[in-house]
């Protein structure tokens, strides 16, 4: 079976864009193919995958096409994917197939959102139709409220307070503070972070991303032809995803996503490691306690024990066993929705060729994984990398 | 590599429903299910791509979660695709490279669509929406008007008037007459459809297919599995796709769609026949120029010579050499969009193993071919199907 490896990865800054759907799609491509370290043509592109959960503000169907054609990608397969915030993350999952399947040997994944010339309400709208509809949304249901429901939780069965997802936030914005490409790049102190604005008790605006606009871009290739493109490639040595219910009264309990753990085992079975080996994880932090139930749900610690994870700072860069979101995350780096998935892999693949700013640069990292959730835990993807290849 | 058959479908009668997108989904997964000739659990089913355009009016996103939990998938990696009306024919070809990709034995590809409980205004954008926006839509050119300017620019080019094209309706109507799972079943003359209410001329209502409520769904599996299903599979010989510029003035021609040429071109290659060893396509006439020209783009008859294949009736089942849309296209049978690539595959499926109402049955047929297009032409899969293994 062919084997599956980044050899180039590109994104656009994330933040409040002037430009449309089509420039930031390009400047994302367009920065992956000049990641590239040897000669690379868009037109050696076999097939193309793009998540996207607004598409435009819902007005750009047919979105794939429309995207590539303008990047040098005219005339491949092209389709996009959504899966609410997991779009790309999946994107990437099926591109890896397409070249597992021998039926492609260099193909594209990337994600795209366009969110901030919205409406607040229908920028609501393009959140909330993520999650339950029937039981939770059309009841008043918001996500910050979702989470925060989780996390209160949390709080009974475990020993936790919201002291411990104020040390996410800060953690995060900390890791985000050098990053040219996060969209949110302040210096959040512990009581900045503890006494913001309460949006969803307990959550308040420092527990909450930002929604951004934003595009990324990964460009895969087939064992066989990697040394073509680059003689440092970053290999995909675990693609696993998984789905749960919905609405979160269908669940047994909602301390825990079982879809993380379900895709997390089996993209760790298939890389040949574990948890403990994993030396960066871009993990999917919508919300700090998302984060918190992260380190669990991927086995970076056990349950129960999340909350003193975050307050011993056990994620933090260089400090700890597992550096957990180096970029920054979904709270500094932003999140625009579809975009998010592959976003997480364009940062793995800078941090893991040493290529970051020198400042946030995580030191000797050998393995790594990225976590894209969407809507609350109904489907999740997790993908484990090496600088070496599992044989 | 692993070759991939068909070894159950199903789906929904079109039309208007008053189910919702849960239970639509439902009833096209059961008969799907159901179908199978040995026993078969949802259970062994190891991965789900679903294409939906509207995903429910725009409300309910993380489509692919909703509509699985509910229907014996839960838990499982699952997505929507999105690709304008050609959604779930690239759902079929993500779940063909799944299943060639050797990460899953059996995997699910369908399609929904819930369009009748939508505003007439609403309706329309979710047509639209698929086309070029910037250029078309919001300059105010509709879908019947795009496949409109096709028409026009055909007569002029080559000889031909619409009396071709209401040969194509006749014939699409009398083939869908005794379709149990159609959504308009009438025997339609051919002055009826000639002087119909004008759309957009040079076409009538009956050179427009109505838009359906529906959901559509069929089960893959590998070579090595088929025989635990069924002693009678359909082979998926060939899985190809293609793309092209979503505005129509951008291409040098509007009178043959690239996108399907180069689509058939590859599929007919991988499956190691011509046009002419097909014996019934399922094709995509959302419009009867649509299917005029899918004639010639998929070597049915050369080009220019699609309404003289029309006049002859060429494609009307068991008269011909091939039966073009047994099941009475989109035109008859109904356009439920995302639904509309899987429900063509439902229809080759039932229509291979000789199991469609006795009446309509496309006698000896062993070769098929389905091709799903999205927007005006912007994106195409065809696949092509057999009763024998392409080995």
């Amino acid at each position: 079976m062919v084997d599956v490896a980044i050899v180039g990865a590109g994104q656009t800054k994330y933040g409040n864009h002037q430009s449309g759907m089509k420039g930031m799609w390009a400047e994302a491509a367009y920065n992956a193919f000049q990641s590239v370290d040897k000669d690379f043509q868009p037109k050696q592109i076999d097939e193309a995958y793009i998540g996207s959960v607004a598409f435009g503000g819902g007005q750009l169907g047919n979105t794939a096409a429309l995207l590539t054609e303008h990047s040098g990608m005219k005339g491949i397969p092209v389709r996009r994917v959504e899966n609410a915030c997991a779009s790309s993350g999946f994107a990437l999952r099926d591109a890896w197939m397409a070249i597992k399947s021998g039926q492609a040997d260099v193909v594209i994944a990337g994600g795209i959102e366009k969110m901030n010339d919205l409406t607040p309400e229908r920028k609501r709208f393009w959140l909330g139709v993520s999650g339950d509809t029937e039981w939770e949304r059309l009841a008043g249901l918001t996500f910050p409220g979702t989470y925060a429901l989780m996390a209160r939780r949390y709080f009974h069965e475990f020993e936790s307070t919201h002291d411990d997802l104020v040390n996410i936030s800060v953690k995060n914005h900390w890791h985000g503070l050098d990053n040219e490409m996060a969209h949110i790049r302040k210096d959040v102190s512990f009581d900045k972070a503890k006494n913001g604005f309460m949006v969803a008790d307990p959550l308040t605006l420092y527990d909450c991303c930002p929604t951004s606009d934003g595009a990324s871009c990964v460009i895969l290739a087939a064992d066989h032809v990697v040394k073509q493109f680059t003689d440092d490639p970053v290999w995909i040595n675990g693609s696993a995803a998984a789905s749960d219910y919905l609405a979160l009264h269908d669940r047994p309990s909602i301390t825990q996503l079982i879809a993380t753990q379900n895709a997390a085992k089996k993209a760790y079975k298939m890389a040949g490691i574990e948890a403990h080996n994993i030396d960066l994880a871009e993990v999917h932090d919508c919300f700090t306690i998302a984060e918190l139930l992260a380190t669990e749900d991927l086995g970076f610690t056990k349950r129960g024990n999340g909350g003193k994870f975050a307050r011993d700072g056990a994620g933090r860069r260089n400090e700890g066993d597992v550096c957990i979101n180096p970029s920054g995350g979904l709270k500094s780096k932003g999140h625009p929705l579809g975009a998010t998935g592959t976003g997480q892999t364009v940062e793995i693949f800078k941090q893991l060729r040493g290529e970051v700013e020198q400042s946030r640069q995580v030191r000797d990292a050998e393995n790594a994984l990225s976590h894209n959730v969407g809507g609350s835990g109904a489907t999740c993807a997790v993908h484990v990398y090496g600088r070496n290849r599992n044989e």
